[in-house]
């Protein structure tokens, strides 16, 4: 009985939003605004001087991001805002709709086809997820979209453009090509994870002899220029929005740059300062990378404003994970999203937490900011929606437009999903290996696998899930863990397997005593 | 008075054919046909089963090419059409429309900036050519050209696209990237000017720790397949065109075959009948690059038919330079292109005569062929006279539509360029150093600038430049003496410098005793 009032309160849930959504026909004479989506791609919540909880932290006073500040006074801040623990399952949730737990594209994609990139472990295999990625095509080891986002847009009207890191599929499969999946222009995108260089003087990787797959490729106007690669793809990206604006035509431009990935290479331009602040070098350079990031995002608004279409272009800020807290970084580990615990790869907040905000002069209030949580899914129908694009279907997510043309909206309570069985790192604490996450509301659980573990928190109380309430909160653990597995299994999600016997890892709910 | 009677018969019959074209306002209701330049790299006049002299010759038997032969069925075949003796200067004239004596490109550019191709020779220095190639910004060494062809066509509507091989300007530069020069789409074009590897098995030479900056860009999702690289150009060519005709705009194709170029490596699928004909292994192998470019060129006339644009779509095939017939081919050398004299970087026709036809169902008409000669400088104002644009600036040529639509149009006599003060390769014979060459009329004159000589040839009686008549011609031969100095020097052409003096090599005219 439980189980079922659960099931129904979240199906309810489900379909509340969509309900509420008033779509707009594409054959109408709905004039379509341009859409930018500025994805970062590991950039954590805190590193940011715009506060994107309910107070400036201590990390806010790190970082210098004066455009994202100016975005934040003229947008719609959003406090909880998620993203999947790494980044391939979050690009393609992106660009399907669809759940990380339904595509089976749970870990990152290699740069080579048919390559798992899981780290080996004793005791748990994990399952036989996608490890090519997303494809156009029925393609080994890839799931199968024939309709992703850039292709439902062109074929709505507009004129798309993909400017930087992809990463939806491995080389060798349709998904690795950014042209494949819907885009008429693709500069910088294939199947690399993170570039080989940030510098032009470096050719961004493309040296003979050196250049490895990791060489972010399209960009030869500026071999051997001073010009980092956050500079080199805004610069693209402008000069292939002007064709769309010269011919008045509306565009979707997803800027996914390379930044603020490793290698955590200085943008010189900015270090200075950062060292003086007492950051350690590598900090010191990772801040550079988050300016250079923040210069990029100033720039197209700028550029935007200069042209005259400011008003009818929606810009979506966000990040692809949280911040790297594991091996890479400067200082302590697991201090890097403070208050936040753990980061990239977990899914506690830290790792799933993400800064967003948007704007849309006009539509959207300025300098609002909500409490509202959305998640990678429900960028997708949102996307749609804007574009007054009926979505054809399953999605996971559901449109937050209503919340960005009325920031009072309550979405109601449904259940997000930071489903990662698979082990990403050696390390195996805060979450880096065989993990799964659910939000409902203001709890959130954990589950840590290989130690056939639950964890519960109040978000609301406890930001930095340092309370475990599992024990003192039978009746919530449970109702959640049902709640959990129902959408788990609805979802279609795998599990990894126990070596020793060959049987799945348990569900959330049968952890239940 | 000689001088000023040439010079006069020159003006005129310079301006004659601009004069008879009827050119369209693009602001009118004329509709704009698709253009597609299919451009082969390297192709001789004679790599072909269509005869592009008067009859079926020995090699017309070597080759298969069914595709051209139903192309030349369907169209108008020129039997005398020029390129430059080498690559760049051929393609950086295709979209400047000026010759390559007056943009200072007049060998083909390095992948690397601000570094001259050009073999080291005891007499003769180089003239400070631009060997950073074209760019439509200020650069050093390179040619600036604020309005290249694809933005002329872009900037009056046309959706302009570029697959295959550029090579209009070294890396670093602006001009390395077709999209600044007005193409929207650019796949695979860059810097280089022959791929590392045609094959999809190698990635097109995209191998880590081997990877040169000859690897082909853009080609993912072929990477590890049996594609050979010009299926997969073609087919990234006409996926690429679907946009365009989706949203029934007009659009610029310029596909340039990275084949017929070396290095020489055998496309399987046609090897076994080359083979068993009794060629040698490269040229066989050499056969099957034919052959697998007439199989795209095949696949692209099939492709507008399905897409019922055939009607409305001007193909024109052309290749770059004459055929190879120096170190790298199979063979005897200088045979490749008989009854041609000499080959690629010669100014004899050998390295000059190219194959060209162009086919608009309709309007061209079919099966005819035309003795008409037209030069690499005509394409420029072509295409314009085609799109129905009116061009602003200087061109060097004149557009052939007027043959096109009418193939008893007679185009007056002109001076045909062919101006080469560079030293190709380490062979000084047939013009493969230091040379240079015009065709007026039936007349070819030849300069080869280190042995001081000037040869005469008539064309008409001699295609294989056999006799050369400047002895028992001296009337003659000083008449177009002093025409070409004079084309030459309004063109600004450059001469190479004697190494002892310092001096300029004369020019043709003052040879004249």
């Amino acid at each position: 009985m439980k189980i079922l009032l659960a099931t129904l309160a979240l199906t309810i849930a489900c379909n509340m939003l969509s309900a509420q959504v008033s779509r707009v026909d594409v054959q109408g004479s709905y004039q379509r605004p341009n859409i930018i989506l500025f994805l970062v791609d590991d950039m954590g919540w805190m590193d940011t001087s715009q506060p994107f909880g309910d107070s400036v932290m201590p990390l806010n006073k790190r970082f210098h991001t004066p455009n994202m500040e100016r975005m934040a006074k003229e947008g719609l801040l959003f406090h909880q805002a998620y993203a999947n623990p790494v980044c391939t399952p979050t690009r393609t949730t992106l660009i399907s709709g669809m759940s990380a737990a339904r595509t089976h594209i749970t870990n990152w994609t290699s740069i080579t086809p048919n390559q798992a990139t899981d780290y080996k472990d004793d005791q748990l295999e994990a399952p036989h997820w996608n490890v090519s990625g997303f494809s156009n095509a029925a393609e080994p080891n890839t799931y199968l979209c024939k309709m992703p986002l850039p292709q439902l847009l062109k074929d709505a009207g507009y004129f798309t453009i993909h400017v930087g890191k992809a990463h939806w599929g491995s080389l060798g499969t349709q998904g690795s090509d950014p042209t494949n999946l819907g885009f008429v222009v693709n500069i910088a995108g294939s199947s690399l994870g993170h570039p080989q260089s940030y510098y032009g003087e470096q050719n961004f990787g493309n040296m003979p002899g050196k250049t490895t797959f990791n060489a972010v490729p399209d960009l030869q106007a500026f071999y051997g220029k001073e010009t980092f690669l956050t500079q080199a793809l805004t610069q693209k990206a402008m000069a292939a929005m002007q064709y769309p604006i010269d011919n008045h035509q509306p565009f979707f431009l997803y800027l996914g740059h390379y930044a603020v990935h490793l290698p955590i290479q200085p943008d010189k331009r900015f270090l200075d300062k950062y060292l003086a602040a007492g950051l350690d070098s590598t900090e010191a350079n990772y801040a550079t990378l988050i300016e250079g990031m923040d210069e990029s995002l100033g720039q197209i608004m700028q550029f935007l404003k200069e042209k005259g279409i400011e008003k009818n272009t929606v810009v979506i800020f966000m990040s692809d994970n949280g911040g790297l807290a594991n091996a890479g970084r400067g200082g302590v580990r697991n201090t890097q999203n403070a208050p936040l615990r753990a980061g990239k790869g977990s899914p506690y907040e830290g790792g799933v937490r993400i800064p967003m905000m948007v704007k849309w002069p006009g539509v959207v209030p300025a300098g609002v900011q909500t409490n509202n949580y959305v998640s990678a899914e429900d960028f997708f129908p949102t996307v749609l929606d804007i574009a007054g694009i009926k979505s054809t279907g399953a999605v996971d997510g559901s449109s937050y437009l209503p919340v960005m043309k009325n920031p009072a909206v309550k979405i109601k309570d449904r259940p997000l999903l930071f489903h990662y069985p698979n082990r990403w790192t050696t390390n195996e604490d805060e979450g880096y290996a065989w993990s799964s996450g659910m939000r409902f509301g203001k709890w959130k659980i954990i589950y840590l696998m290989k130690q056939q573990k639950l964890e519960l928190y109040n978000l609301e109380e406890d930001l930095g899930e340092k309370h475990d309430l599992s024990l003192s909160n039978p009746e919530q653990l449970t109702a959640l863990a049902r709640m959990w597995t129902f959408v788990l299994k609805q979802r279609g999600a795998q599990m990894p397997v126990w070596k020793n016997t060959g049987k799945s890892v348990a569900w959330p709910d049968e952890l239940i005593k």
